[in-house]
């Protein structure tokens, strides 16, 4: 195959932006970004994170709850067409590219195209909410399993279905559940997962904003009925229990012993 | 309860490192290790990293396979014991603190000597493998579930077995698990996984040495019987598979297709 010059050296560099705060961008992101002659960005990626990119081009191609979105097609088609006349082409990700990030269609339209395409790892939104609310998802004896979930992206065709995964795994974090918060809480208790079992919703992962409410698996309705439509994470499991019985114990004035910024008992 | 002058002032900070590449470590690290007094580091971590943190203390109680490491008690008491005599103090874990690092352990032995910690998420390997060999964990209609275990740490008591977690979800990282790749297969054979399920085995994840072996479940043993001993991620799952044949159609001289530095058919 016979490619012309200007593909030879041109790269689409899939980023993933981290969790929100612009500082758990890696040093690779922000270097690429820098080098970056044309930026397609996220709506959810924090403004400091694109500035990064001074000499670029840069085009918001975010989907963002309830506002207007840009079709995968056509976002798919843009970064072929930015290849054409440019030669650092940087996709950015909230999070980590890889989980969640729609960036299969992306690397197989570049790939069909006969576009270089590398992908460089982010810090993703689960990974920031257990280090704000300082529990480890993975613990001796109690966790040695993980599962990232969504219960929201529409697949019918999926091998497993998302409960049964949080149920096995020791300890869960549900992607884009918060606005399903009953229906998350009616499959997970009707697969047999304990009502008592220790519940933690983040809002605005790693952001001055950020918001974590505590309850139990029974109560995650009430927590989902106070959700604030900002991003949020719902971590789930035993692990979590040694903090919320300390919560629990706390006079309701007193300052949180968390990271995370607003903490509210349910 | 009355504080000492300098525990008001003096944090711990629990830090990940990434998954092996410097570059891959997030700004907010790269400034807490420039501006710390003293850091413990794992001996996984990159000589690069640690470097950063020029002026400290530097000191490694790392754990690696084959080599002498510091029990974890005597961590926490070194970090407790460092929290009396200096201000910023950094705790340098490989990839992310809350993924398999032992992190509570250190948690909780600060808290309970009242010493004020944060958590600095990194990017886990699960996530750089992904990257490197170009294949979203995730995908429409394939896996809207991720999970990470580890079949090795010996916790007999956790709640549920690592295999269940690997064969409900939709993809699976494994860590810690190529020394023991044909008992890591045979249990999960045994709860019914497909013997042609795809299986990727990354070793030295986002090192220029890194390699990946491709094949199977139920050649994973073949993949176990050929690992170097390195750090490796074992990822299983359907969103394997294009890969897998793109790589089982390459003629053996062919130049690798994807990212990864070497690439081994099995």
């Amino acid at each position: 195959m016979i490619r012309s010059p200007h593909r030879m050296t041109t790269t689409v560099y899939l980023v993933g932006a981290g969790p929100g705060a612009p500082d758990l961008l890696t040093l690779r992101a922000a270097r690429l970004l820098e080098a970056a002659d044309i930026v397609f960005y996220d709506a959810l990626v924090h403004p400091e994170t694109v500035a990064l990119a001074s000499r670029a081009v840069r085009i918001p191609v975010g989907k963002r709850h309830g506002r207007p979105s840009t079709p995968q097609a056509a976002i798919n088609r843009a970064l072929i067409r930015a290849a054409s006349r440019h030669r650092t082409i940087v996709r950015l990700k909230g999070g980590d590219p890889m989980i969640f990030g729609r960036a299969q269609e992306e690397i197989d339209a570049l790939h069909a195209a006969g576009i270089r395409c590398e992908v460089v790892p982010g810090v993703t939104a689960a990974l920031a909410a257990g280090a704000e609310i300082g529990v480890s998802l993975t613990r001796r004896a109690v966790s040695r399993s993980v599962t990232f979930v969504t219960p929201s992206v529409g697949d019918r065709e999926a091998r497993t279905d998302w409960a049964s995964a949080v149920v096995a795994a020791d300890t869960a974090a549900i992607y884009m559940g918060a606005g399903e918060a009953e229906r998350v809480a009616a499959a997970l208790l009707a697969r047999g997962m304990a009502p008592a079992t220790p519940v933690v919703m983040v809002e605005n992962v790693s952001h001055p904003d950020r918001a974590a409410q505590w309850g139990t698996l029974a109560g995650l309705p009430r927590l989902g009925a106070r959700w604030s439509h900002a991003p949020a994470i719902i971590l789930i499991g035993q692990v979590l229990q040694e903090t919320l019985d300390e919560f629990r114990r706390l006079p309701a004035a007193a300052p949180a012993p968390l990271q995370a910024g607003r903490l509210v008992p349910v």
